[in-house]
């Protein structure tokens, strides 16, 4: 029987933010770490980005910024600097702070064991807007899951930072979005995954202003309803869309809700759970 | 039998020289990589340091760097950027460029999988000056090798930046020199372990003008003479010194050389091997 593995996407409100951070990684730590009462040890794979802290480096060091949609455009000295502050800073201060709370882990960009191999995003990509030049940005092409499961089956908690490589040399800068899922459809050969984004909101609301209103579950029928009656629109369209890809894909449940709240979240008291019919 | 692992640090002036870099990772890869026409694929654990770039970086920021007799103090914002530099631009690069030579590879920090554990300097430690707060600078306590024999088992090439951590959350700025001989140490109970250091000559030599007179043995009886007669003083007593002392420790051979020679250094056709009698 596959064991269960737990793959986290924490949300960019989360690592701007000491005292949340802190308080998720010692949910984390008490999920997965050598203490933990649960049957999970090491099973928890962790994914970051850490957009803000980039954005300040690059305005510290007079390298202008320049976003698409949301997107950033990684011209060779921002690749630098989120590869600086991904891989670097925010990568390995959440390794230290997991061991502090006795959970072994470690911290892996894509490029290190050929765990995620990427090409720089052509400029007609349907991934981002028309004719538009991204830079140094990665569409991921495979994930490679040796490493990682030699890691996860030695108790060792994975922290991915979302940087990937082109097997030519070149860094390439990813969303972290994409990494969680396609780490999470790979590794589910191997385990019954659930793969969990965290983000600001408690989960997916009936009521856009009113925390307290999530909607427990959604499947594909539900969801049809409420974006018929304009109850799930706009930016949760394409996380949903890619939450039921991901289940399509072998993932066996994907959970939306707040980082803050990952016990509440893993034991179902929380969140928004994306199911099969 | 154990199998021979070679624990390579390189020097500054290579990791300073895009040109030199690529010939040695070349190199490295040829001789440790999945097309390896040696014993030894994944038999190479490479460290690194780049000082340097670090110092470019905190002057780009306006964050002032005080060094005492070559040793560089760490305070918090210092900490901050050999981070990134170090465990995130040059030790994520090197990785990338390791597999497009079809070197598998993987970057890591002490921090890691907990493989180096250390200490905050005190104030009064022989191995600083003494009185100096040498603020976020980590001696070795302890390097575990689990992680570690597990990749090089693997045939993974292992690349460690020198962040070490004290198991409180606390990220360390660690000697790569201390690095490379500590983890040299600890793998000599599984490995015949070769360390290799490399630096800007081609070994130690007879004459330090001349770059061609290099010592191709030195053993303890002919370093004393070496001392004696005025051959060996300054900066290589220190270096030789540690090199005997891994001797001492398990370490099959030290070799010093130059990282653009490493084939002749292995071969034993350049560098200076420092031996037991």
């Amino acid at each position: 029987m596959k064991e269960t593995l737990y793959v986290i996407k924490i949300g960019g409100n989360i690592i701007d933010d000491e005292v949340k951070l802190s308080s998720f990684l010692k949910q984390f730590a008490e999920l997965f770490g050598s203490n933990s009462q649960y049957p999970f040890r090491g099973r928890g794979l962790l994914i970051h980005g850490g957009g803000k802290l980039a954005t300040k480096l690059a305005a510290e060091l007079g390298v202008e910024q320049q976003m698409v949609e949301g997107r950033r455009i990684t011209d060779a000295e921002t690749l630098k600097i989120v590869t600086m502050v991904y891989a670097g800073y925010i990568n390995k201060n959440i390794v230290a702070e997991l061991q502090s709370y006795q959970c072994n882990a470690i911290g892996l960009t894509g490029a290190d064991g050929n765990i995620i191999k990427a090409h720089k995003r052509n400029t007609n990509s349907p991934l981002g807007v028309g004719g538009i030049d991204y830079g140094f940005v990665g569409d991921v092409d495979e994930v490679n899951t040796n490493v990682l499961t030699s890691l996860i089956d030695q108790n060792i908690a994975v922290v991915l930072a979302p940087i990937t490589h082109d097997e030519s040399g070149q860094l390439l800068n990813t969303n972290a979005d994409t990494i969680a899922q396609e780490t999470a459809k790979a590794l589910s050969k191997h385990y019954n995954v659930q793969l969990i984004y965290s983000f600001e909101k408690s989960g997916v609301l009936m009521n856009a202003e009113d925390d307290n209103s999530v909607i427990a579950s959604i499947n594909p029928t539900s969801y049809q309803q409420l974006r018929e009656n304009n109850i799930i629109f706009a930016g949760m369209i394409p996380k949903l869309d890619n939450a039921f890809a991901a289940l399509q894909s072998g993932v066996e449940k994907v959970i939306i809700g707040k980082a803050e709240q990952l016990h509440s979240l893993i034991t179902g008291s929380a969140g928004t759970s994306i199911v099969h019919e």
